[in-house]
């Protein structure tokens, strides 16, 4: 198992080992002895072979993991102050430039309108020329590339710019944007800059799986130092971006994000900010009865309300997306003005939160920090009795309109937002929305806070002492509910200790988030997911939480059972044939079609290689020379000498940069990897008539060959032309037919084709369960089914995919999304009496045939509601 | 892959399927209707038809994952409720016994001593009759249950009963043990009791994987309702016990947590003992300048000597019991009388916390929880300058002696305690090491705040405010990080934070915990581990952290290549000589000895029962009697008749018991569900002389013979009456023997063997790395290493522990535990210049031959300091 990829790798490690024994063993050794040599014999002799020793020890170290770790604490910590910073300053001069207009409430208006338009419009612009990968939020993008997938462009340097500014700008601009999401990007758009940074001082950094491990903890510490928050950072992360988790990588990220979050700290206490370390959004909550055992109903009902919630933002920022995309007309027009939808979307937001005006009624002036605090506010701000009128002070303030009550604000406030922020995180721009709904959250708890401290002035406990209710708790727990709903984590409870430096309400938020999490995941999936299913990046959905059906189901119910192989004596016609008959990237190698036994797997451009290797035009000129040559001696022996040079050096080029991408993983060094006697995939346009007619039905569905292509094209080119020169029109297309056919006929030469030599198996008894486990473990995209050692199908994402998503597998059970049982609990009579049915009507059946296709099952996208 | 479990689990599942349809559908089903009928023409009939379709949907909801984690977690919290109050009952009447007697010292004295005596012996001796399993903390059984071993009688209701009496009278008697790591194993029974308990309602808790995932969150439940901390719970579970993790797992240790830390937290209010739901441990620190940034190098010494201490511990724990086991002669004494040395241990040191005596120093009158609330006080217990002299009020008096300062009474506590819990540990009653150590790391802590309270009598802070320093904030972070030293833990810090119910220590914390791990780790195994260890349970050491080397060790340089095989086309005699020459578990099957194509693989005990069958009395008697038959006509037929019957009861009966315990897995649900026409794998005495030489050399050495040993002896007897009833000795030993020869020239018939069609297989090239992930992920004991379908080799966890624990790999490079790099630090140049020699003249060598053993490179077990 695993062979493509550790055989392309081992042999990879293997070159790169050697290479790097013979630099250190030949090139700087001689040299450092000769520089030592020539030092000892002066003054300062033994210094210098101390300093040689030192750097040679601190270049040792440099290969250590926590080093590396340190280091990207470090700059993550720098780089999250840093843009905090400029965001506060951003910010500041926007209140500066309203504050400043205060005599004229139009130009006031164009000060609140402008200046966030512009911001917003600049930092999607920039982000569309310098690198578009940098749009939204990028946790869905580091699931992917964690489960083993590679995007391209996605963890350079330009994105790593485009991030960091676009970010800086959106935010400053005031938009309800969150920076939790791009952070996990930046985080690991670090990590893979500073592991390619480091490998310039050894080899160390050039292994993929340490990379991937190094990301998983780069994820960590991007959320950890956006919210000084290290061990929800690191649990978040794991939450959003893996299915299977390796403790070991949980020690990485511990340490990274601690060190970061201190650091981030730091430098808040060293500038001033503050007298010591302590959380971002500090409450000062009482400790001896935080809340009372009667209040639970209603932090219970405040995790349901949340759960509905949370499902319904993911619903209405996936139909946002959607709608923006299929309206043709308005899109063609947005899409022509790029900028257009940003600019437009931000005047809305920014009118309609312009203090005088509608925003008097949602705490429009208010920052998404200032809204914050004043949410965690440990008053009571509803009017408790009579006589005590509460007085709103310093930016309590702006919750305050004199002409409505505060519940109004809180509602108005808690709509107007919710939409805005489902809205804005569609522009293309660097954000998240994970602050955004953090806040919706926690001013809904507030509402429910105060309701209650309302309805019970003197709190519920009835003995002897008076305990009052505290609105912020509720606060607090419907940021955390709202925010586990929309990232279907439980992690927000952990993240909320941590921002607000109290874990005293622990059961509340506990109670709540999970309450919301059983709602919203059997409602919806996750923000990420929902995301991941829209810009269609692979991936494997969730198994379902708590149907024993999903255990029955077994492999032989989804298999593919009528799948192309190749034989180990078939014949270049045979694969030619399976060529046009598959579109599989893997092909089975099987001993003999009647042993059918399993003997490896090869890649479709493999095959794709042998063939047209075996109708190459040079293979065609030999047999050509080789006849002139037994007609006329070596008339041609100096151009083919010409001809080797050229292959050599156009195979030789591309393996030198693919040395100084140590991130890019095995399935993109293939090509330059591949052995240099091995010929091109694609040849020349004059000749393999059979094989044009197999590219050209397989340019557009094989992506591993258009991916190849342009260094083949270089190739193909080069080679063309020197064979034109060589060659002209010696053979006329009915003798190249002719001869192809001939040569069609010979047995496959599988010598120069690499071969995994142990693909993945499974038996049919593997349970969907099991299968999906293994899949998601390792990273899979396929396996083989066998059955003591023949083949007799095949399991491919695609497959198992379909199964689980419920489109009825072959038992006509359908597994659903995890914690789906909490929803239909009350309707479910019915359906087990039909899977009784069903199950007795298989029993007959099943063993002999899947059956791929069957009546309707809903998949996990319905509405809520 | 996974064949051998997944085709055995198939079938089981199947057959049990099918019983289960048969059973609801022929025996209840006729028999509801019937009762229908009668009803429907009563007057109640629609009542009856109601309340039968309410039971049946409650029993359909009884499959449901969550109503299983409910039920978990309420049983979990009753039984952790009703231990707490049984425990603080037997410390109550130890204080009142001692209270009473105050006339009188050595009555006091007596009392002090006998009490914990008795409790100690009687749980010691409870123990070890009803289930010496339920012996220790159960932590490291888990780990190796959780990995897919199965330890026989772990999870069974007795051991249940034993842990749960057995612990409480431990902790009853005020000696220095936990309960965290027993509730784990506690908490694991209920579960796996649960289970089966539900599965009487329904086949849903027959699967192994399911139950597999249940246990995990049993863990999480067991920590969780241990100390009201779900989170820490989940967390601490998920780092105690596994290597990967599922994050769907994480899910359901959150909500059984949780739901039973509510419970439990909820019972103590309901008792009046509590007003509110608060922390177990509550803290009042100051919230608005919890710390000092000048105060974090006191933090950070607190974590590298508690790294120091709790390498300490694990060291003593373990050598304390090396030497118990190795002193031969009080061994044997102590054997004798079991229950001697818990009686002596806990004599010793109930003697030394005599408060009139010793204990005055040590504060010897206070429970573990009353040391844990006064060592988080708030006061300052030291002298604050000259004037204010602090007043010791309630229990906190106990820490203050008239002639002693409080730093000598807290030196002589940690000392006292660190050798007492150490040794308290190793008694054979349930209990577990965390609580203790979390005592002696408060204390420390405490030391450390103190000092430095008493050096900083005005706090460090220059400016206008004066914030005196807290020396129970420096208790709380040598509690987390002398715990998390010595179980290799970060979460100790949750724990921490969700025990005191503050959370503003969190930096220090985190810092302090990371570090003493840092430190721990590179000296000594986790104590988990340890007893792992010392316990020669099957494990997989953890792959380093940060050695770059151990991703260029490969399978082809550890890999055993001359493996014995069996062929498709082999002879009897050939299984014979296999089974001699190798003591494999699992042995491939080949296609033949040419192509070695592999094509599954074959368990021993199946090649030893096809031989078995193969030289039978059974079969000797067939062809015996059909000599017979044909020589004087049916004379034999009645008594082969009676033959018959006895071979099917016999092999019939133990089918039975295995259903009702469903959570044994495959491996031992294996004999009773072989088919019945296979003969006993043991044969008579007086026959299969070939087969006894074979039997006898493996006796001692394979133990799933073993483990069918009863069984088949029972069969065996019974057998050989019968048959002896109807032979006699109608052939001589000579006769048999020739008999034999000729049986073991013919070819074998494979179609009665059970066959895994999957076995795992690697490629050589895969990395150690890889190998080492694939072997955890998938709980593998054994690979197969093929190249194109060709066998090449075989990789167990053997080679792979012999790998990772650093007795030399195949390129000369030892890989060590995580975090190691801390460690070599300052001495590891020389280090590097030796590998690199070693790299260079294995450049030579490799490739070729595996080398196992090598010039010593140590192996982790290496003595602190």
């Amino acid at each position: 198992m695993y062979g493509r990829y550790t055989q392309d790798l081992g042999t990879f490690a293997k070159d790169e080992a050697a290479r790097l024994r013979l630099q250190e063993g030949d090139t700087p050794r001689p040299h450092r002895p000769s520089e030592l040599l020539e030092y000892t014999q002066g003054r300062c002799g033994p210094c210098r072979v101390c300093a040689l020793q030192c750097q040679r020890f601190l270049i040792s170290k440099v290969g250590e993991d926590w080093v590396f770790l340190i280091l990207l604490g470090l700059v993550m910590a720098l780089v999250s102050w840093a843009m905090d910073f400029a965001i506060a300053t951003c910010l500041q001069a926007q209140k500066w430039m309203y504050g400043g207009l205060d005599t004229n409430v139009l130009l006031q208006y164009m000060a609140w309108v402008t200046y966030p338009t512009v911001l917003i419009t600049f930092s999607a612009g920039f982000t569309q020329i310098l690198a578009p990968q940098a749009v939204g939020s990028g946790i869905p993008e580091m699931k992917t590339i964690l489960r083993g997938v590679v995007l391209k462009e996605y963890l350079t340097f330009k994105t790593f710019v485009a991030k960091v500014i676009g970010l800086t700008c959106a935010l400053g601009s005031g938009m309800p944007l969150g920076k939790e999401g791009p952070f996990v990007h930046i985080a690991s758009m670090c990590a893979a800059l500073l592991s390619r940074f480091l490998s310039l001082f050894g080899g160390f950094y050039e292994n993929e799986a340490r990379n991937i491990e190094m990301l998983a903890a780069a994820c960590a510490v991007g959320v950890g130092c956006c919210f000084a928050a290290p061990i929800g950072g690191v649990l978040f992360s794991i939450e959003v971006t893996s299915t299977f988790f390796a403790v070991r990588n949980y020690w990485r990220g511990f340490f990274a994000a601690t060190f970061s979050a201190f650091i981030f700290r730091v430098l808040a206490v060293w500038n001033k900010d503050e007298e010591t370390i302590t959380a971002l959004f500090k409450t000062r909550f009482r400790l001896d009865f935080p809340f009372d055992l009667q209040e639970l109903p209603a932090f219970a009902v405040i995790g349901i309300a949340s759960g509905f919630g949370g499902a319904l933002f993911v619903y209405l920022n996936r139909k946002i997306v959607q709608f923006m995309r299929r309206q043709k007309t308005i899109n063609r027009f947005l899409m022509k003005k790029r900028l257009l939808f940003p600019a437009l979307v931000t005047l809305i937001i920014s009118t309609l939160t312009f203090p005088p005006g509608f925003g008097q009624f949602m705490a429009g002036q208010l920052t998404q920090k200032d809204t914050l605090v004043t949410l965690f506010d440990n008053q009571t701000w509803a009017k408790q009795g009579v006589s005590d009128e509460f007085e709103y002070l310093g930016i309590l303030e702006a919750w305050h309109h004199p002409r409505a009550n505060v519940f109004v604000t809180l509602v108005v406030f808690i709509l107007m937002k919710f939409w805005m922020s489902a809205l804005a995180t569609t522009i293309p721009v660097p954000c998240g929305a994970f602050m955004p709904v953090f806040v919706i959250g926690a001013a809904f708890g507030r509402l429910v806070g105060e309701s209650m401290a309302a309805w019970f002035p003197d709190g519920i406990h009835t003995d002897s002492n008076i305990y009052r209710i505290v609105p912020g708790g509720y606060a607090v727990v419907g940021a955390a509910a709202l925010s586990g709903a929309v990232t279907h984590t439980v992690s927000t409870a952990v993240i909320v200790f941590e921002l607000t430096g109290q874990i005293s309400h622990i059961l509340p938020v506990m109670i709540a988030v999970i309450l919301a999490n059983a709602v919203a995941q059997s409602l919806q999936p996750s923000l990420y997911d929902s995301i991941i299913r829209i810009k269609k990046l692979p991936y494997l959905p969730e198994l379902g939480w708590g149907h024993h059906e999903k255990y029955n189901v077994r492999v032989e119910d989804i298999m593919v059972r009528d799948i192309r192989y190749v034989t180990l004596n078939c014949k270049y016609r045979d694969l030619q044939q399976v060529l046009h008959g598959t579109k599989m990237k893997n092909l089975p190698l099987v001993e003999s079609a009647e042993s059918m036994i399993l003997l490896g797997s090869i890649e479709r451009s493999q095959v794709g290689a042998l063939l047209s290797s075996q109708l190459s035009p040079q293979r065609r000129l030999l047999t050509l020379r080789q006849k002139v040559l037994s007609e006329d001696g070596h008339r041609l022996s100096d151009s083919s000498i010409r001809f080797q040079i050229s292959t050599e050096t156009s195979s030789g080029t591309p393996a030198r940069p693919a040395l100084r991408k140590p991130l890019k993983p095995a399935l993109k060094r293939r090509v330059p990897s591949s052995p240099p006697d091995s010929p091109p995939a694609g040849s020349t346009d004059h000749t393999g008539i059979a094989l044009k007619s197999l590219f050209c039905a397989n340019a557009t569905t094989d992506p591993t060959e258009a991916h190849g292509t342009p260094y083949h094209k270089a190739k193909r080119v080069r080679i063309s032309i020197v064979e034109e020169m060589i060659l002209g029109d010696k053979m006329t297309p009915a003798e190249i037919l002719e001869w192809e056919e001939q040569q069609l006929d010979q047995l496959v030469d599988f010598s120069s084709a690499k071969i995994d030599p142990a693909p993945f198996q499974l038996v049919e008894h593997t349970s969907l369960h099991k299968t999906h486990t293994i899949f998601s473990l390792l990273g899979l995209d396929h396996a083989f089914v066998t059955s003591i050692g023949r083949l007799v199908g095949m399991v491919s994402l695609k497959e198992l995919r379909k199964a689980i998503e419920g489109s009825l597998t072959g038992k006509g059970v359908k597994v659903r999304p995890p914690l789906a049982s909490f929803r239909d609990s009350t309707a479910s009579t019915t359906e087990a009496d039909t899977t009784a049915l069903q199950q007795l009507w298989d029993r007959h059946q099943h063993h002999h045939m899947p059956r791929e296709a069957g009546p309707g099952g809903d998949d996990d996208d319905n509405t809520p509601k």
